[in-house]
């Protein structure tokens, strides 16, 4: 196996491969589309379960809304066509028939729909056109649903998960009776994101409140989570938005409140996508190949026998399976891998390409001395220990790196933000060391226009109290001078 | 709340009336396709979360491929594009703009697509395009996937999870070096759908090969289980089909074998869908309602407390809590249910609908004396039981209703299912008691057709030896009085 390129060399070209050697995903012959691959499937598998659990604990429930929209359902909502209707697929026609020289189908003109329907690029409009009849009065809310779809954008440039045409999400949907309570589960919402980040992805992220500029089409206010991939630039990884009373408008959702009285319903949405998988691999991954938090591997241990001659397979074969015997007791998902077609070598960076957190290999003297030889993924580290020991270790070991993976990318945040209080510095240092800028802005769109176009960062949010030190003191815009109540983020980004 | 309509009087009624009224499903603005409410969509889950566990013990691995698929690859395989290319949604433009005259958004001419795609109905094609790039040799094979999504087929007369236009469903796809090996996936996976039906959803289901007529579009051979509705109709409830090379050849998927020699891959390919809860409600329910399997119910037990008085309130409430509990603990999902808004008749009458298994309610005499009502809702039966005994009591009941469900609907089938060998007989019977006949016939796709058009009745399967007693020795065809090897299974279907 030819090795990887290295990140610091070409960290597009190291991202690129790293997807397509640890088997993740790949293009389709669709444009823009990918196949997500069994091993990218597991990850994404235990991603859904762990929301899943916890959207399902913060009292939300799951239901599924079709998946075409009638083009004029997006028109309803003044800012949210805006936003959306420009890159959209559209269905013109239900049926296709063969064509008249035998050359193959084509579509057949009778067939045209009266309205034509786009492909949801996000299920705002579809679904309050179901709450208007769902909901009539205070007793009909609140209403949290979640729902796991395919949703599709026609982006110009795609890259495998990170921006996609077709991509995989969840989208909660929530109606309220008032913008108090509304605005709690918009906050909520970015807690367990955020928890969800720290604790699974093992990624520290940063809550906060998007710019007006970067606001979803459709919302009063976008809370975001952003993170530090290893390049410097930021990745916004899931966003929460609160409606305010715009879809309830758009679609008449009005309720009586206990005192009788119509009013229009609080909306909120909250959305999580498979670009958390770019997200993964590029904040964890190394020159090596994938690096996985041990929550999230689909493989926790990979136990590999080192033959040597025919008598040495039997006993081999049966110390791995005790192995992972021990293992699936533990609830530690094991593979063995006994092949005599690929060479302990071969296997090794097989399993360290696609992250695997920790290898067992064990010779015939290993047998003898009763050791396994264990390495870990995370800090590509070596150690002999006893066999017995591994009904203790391997538990505590997984925890451990659980944390140590995420200590490590925060570590390398920290290292890699910086306060700045200069436009000229900010120039040049956005540069020639990308990573997070803590300035002070205006507050204006038109200042924040001018920084993406003389810079291409943009601010990725507004951090929330408490996020990150000294940031909340006043002070006066980098660019204008004007005087500005506390630092924002700005960075590049994905 | 009125009563349903009786099932006696009126099926297709009663069956639309559970579904909206047991919040399952409703219709959409868009055609054909459905809203699964989040009481439908727990049902739905707790299915799919049992078949994905099977799936994966038997090897399988899940993967994603795009939603849209070039209209050109329908055309690959000569008798999949005639039966999947006539009704289906075609996207063919992927931009929308603002009208010059401010009514809305239309679709951009200037963005149509180079080639037409269509919203997948299936996705042999597009999956065995890829498989292309993912086989070479014997080493890769066999390749086992499966795919949870949403497919559309623009079916023109449609209701509501039996025939809807989009639907979700999972697909399995395999590739394998030899034809016997693709033959065994084939009936491995026809019997974990007919152990899924058998022993979750508590439905008897006949094992079988489908007729040439009926086999699915590029399939050498479709097995299927069949199981019988409250109306003595047939429901396909799941088929798996053995797919020869037919896809190979299309997509030019060939391998190398251990001896060097370039071969084909055989294919299977395999599928169940959100039909199963049309099959669901239709098999067990009754005209109180929604009837279900406790495996499924989102809801296994509700506790009702009777509230009389304030006084009555608080240490009513302490006790369903003490009970749910008590549920949590034995792995039983609970609901309590003490809402002072509504009567506990109309509670009783909601949860009935619902198909709650087991209801419990409790009023200060029996708090007295230690005990609650426990009502069955399989049997509709009452009785008072010591709270002390719950723990022991509700696992065995579950068990046991798990059971009765299934011997309930088994003793309807083997009630409703017939030997019939005139056809004159057939013609009147099948009229006036809906049900399986067990026939002779030709094996002739004429005679079957004849049937067909003559009696609304259709060759469900000829079953797997040991399915069925007696219908093995050779006979003569009744329509026809040629000679036939053994009996098939004849029904009116959905």
């Amino acid at each position: 196996m030819s090795k990887l390129p290295k990140r610091a060399d070409d960290y597009s070209a190291w991202y690129n491969e790293i997807v397509k050697r640890a088997d993740l995903a790949e293009n389709s012959p669709v444009r823009g589309c990918m196949v997500i691959k069994p091993y990218g499937m597991a990850i994404w598998e235990k991603m859904q379960r762990t929301l899943d659990d916890m959207f399902k604990e913060t009292g939300h429930y799951n239901a599924y809304f079709p998946l075409l929209i009638p083009k004029s359902f997006l028109s309803k909502e003044a800012s949210h066509v805006e936003g959306f209707a420009k890159e959209c697929a559209v269905v013109t026609h239900y049926r296709l028939k063969n064509a008249p020289d035998g050359s193959g189908v084509i579509v057949d003109p009778e067939a045209r729909l009266e309205e034509e329907l786009i492909i949801r690029p996000t299920s705002e409009t579809i679904i309050w056109s179901s709450y208007k009849n769902w909901i009539q009065s205070y007793r009909d809310l609140p209403i949290l649903l979640n729902q796991w779809a395919n949703v599709m954008r026609w982006e110009m440039r795609t890259r495998l998960f990170l921006r996609t045409a077709e991509f995989l999400w969840q989208e909660g949907h929530t109606a309220h009776a008032t913008a108090q309570e509304a605005i709690e589960e918009t906050r909520t919402m970015l807690d367990v994101y955020a928890r969800f980040a720290e604790e699974t992805l093992a990624i520290p992220v940063i809550r906060g409140v998007k710019s007006a500029n970067e606001r979803f089409a459709g919302a009063e206010d976008t809370y975001c989570i952003e993170a530090m991939m290893q390049d410097g630039k930021a990745l916004q990884a899931g966003t929460s938005h609160f409606l305010g009373q715009n879809f309830a408008k758009a679609f008449d959702v009005k309720f009586a409140g206990k005192d009788g009285k119509l009013d229009y319903v609080w909306g909120t949405s909250w959305g999580v996508s498979t670009r958390l998988m770019g997200a993964l691999i590029m904040a964890h991954s190394d020159d090596n190949g994938l690096v996985l938090p041990p929550n999230l591997a689909p493989i926790q241990v990979v136990v590999v026998p080192i033959f040597k001659g025919e008598d040495s397979v039997a006993p081999l074969k049966e110390a791995c399976n005790r192995i992972a015997r021990l293992c699936k007791k533990l609830g530690i998902s094991v593979k063995v891998d006994d092949r005599d077609t690929q060479s302990p070598g071969w296997k090794f960076a097989e399993y360290e390409l696609k992250g695997v957190p920790i290898r067992l290999a064990l010779g015939l003297r290993d047998l003898e001395a009763g050791t396994v030889e264990l390495f870990r993924r995370d800090t590509m580290s070596k150690q002999s220990v006893p066999e017995l020991q591994l009904e203790e270790l391997l538990p505590e070991l997984l925890e451990q790196m659980q944390r140590t993976v995420y200590e490590k990318a925060l570590a390398f945040r920290q290292a890699n933000t910086y306060t700045v209080d200069s436009y000229d510095d900010f120039k040049r240092l956005i540069e020639e060391q990308p990573g997070f800028y803590l300035a002070h802005w205006d507050g204006t769109p038109e200042t924040e226009e001018r920084i993406k176009q003389e810079t291409k960062a943009t601010i990725r949010c507004i951090p929330l109290p408490g996020q990150l030190e000294g940031i909340a003191e006043p002070g006066t815009c980098m660019v204008t001078g004007k005087p500005s109540q506390g630092r924002v983020v700005l960075a590049r980004a994905y």
